[in-house]
């Protein structure tokens, strides 16, 4: 059975990380690794699906047990990937998707080399806060701190193996299609049937 | 200006390498870095197209003067690609196409270690053979000569970052353009405009 493989997504919020999961799940079987989180949930996230919304208690006794596979901490609130199930995944030979801030991303490429890494942009720093407006579902004060943020997160760019504009999401769908695609023919994961002995 | 890619494609001779490589050269763009070879030309290779057909004292004395970036010596004959057109391409944004043995393929990694390498097998050693008699140029012992040999090759695959198997060339072809996709986006050699100050 062939491992399944890691796929880190990072990005500011409001640049489309959601958009392009959800078509990797439905047209690439991608799983979603779902985080569990100190935040409040936004207006239609759903429990369970979106995160597992939990108190700061709660995710002090899971960091304490080792029950995340990474944890950061962004605008005062606490994120953390849960172990088990992504282990589970991976070893089933499932592909799992982990939409994760920078910080997170860093510990998970100390713990797991071959996980595949992408950054995400937005075309520029405008048409990202006009994004995040358009959400509408924070104020100008949050807008501005994700803003500041998000151009500070670039600095890790360098670390993660690719980059992507999502200036148009049919063609950086498939620039990750493509990215998925020769990721499964890399030396670390892909092993042809005639040369197992 | 942003430099090209140097893509490094070996596999055992019948593979099927020259045909992909065709395909990125008239499709993607690729330069092709014609290597110098001490071997004799085979019917149908054309000097300076597919090598440069030199001399045991001419190689020599380029190897000495530092004019190739990689050499490799395969069923007793000399192979290097020349450094000059190599760097010249890569600098003025070109992407390069190099068709060379392992042994090249392992020196072309430690002296540019952003280069893209791909390992390209047959679905099948029978196959392999099969190709290799159909191609009607060699002589039973140069073929076996070669499976020999590929057998052996395979041992490098490790250290290539693709793993390709040509079964069906179009399929194959696909991966390829994919691969060269996401290299495409890789961070060492993609910045997007906006965020070059």
């Amino acid at each position: 059975m062939e491992q399944g493989m890691m796929l880190v997504i990072s990005g500011p919020s409001g640049v489309g990380k959601g958009t392009l999961a959800k078509r990797l799940m439905e047209e690439k079987g991608f799983a979603f690794s779902v985080s569990c989180t100190t935040r409040a949930p936004r207006p239609m996230e759903v429990e369970g699906k979106d995160y597992y919304f939990i108190t700061e208690e709660e995710f002090a006794r899971k960091e304490k047990a080792g029950e995340f596979l990474e944890t950061a901490l962004v605008h005062k609130h606490h994120y953390g990937t849960p172990l088990a199930p992504a282990r589970e995944a991976i070893v089933a030979g499932r592909d799992l998707l982990l939409d994760i801030d920078p910080q997170g991303g860093m510990l998970v490429m100390q713990k797991v080399p071959e996980a595949v890494t992408v950054f995400l942009l937005p075309p520029s720093w405008e048409e990202l806060e006009e994004r995040l407006r358009r959400r509408g579902t924070e104020s100008e004060e949050q807008i501005q701190r994700r803003l500041h943020n998000a151009k500070r997160e670039v600095d890790y760019l360098p670390h993660y193996r690719y980059v992507l504009v999502n200036d148009e999401l049919d063609s950086a769908y498939e620039t990750l299609a493509a990215i998925v695609t020769a990721e499964k023919h890399n030396t670390v994961r892909y092993r042809p049937e005639f040369l197992k002995r």
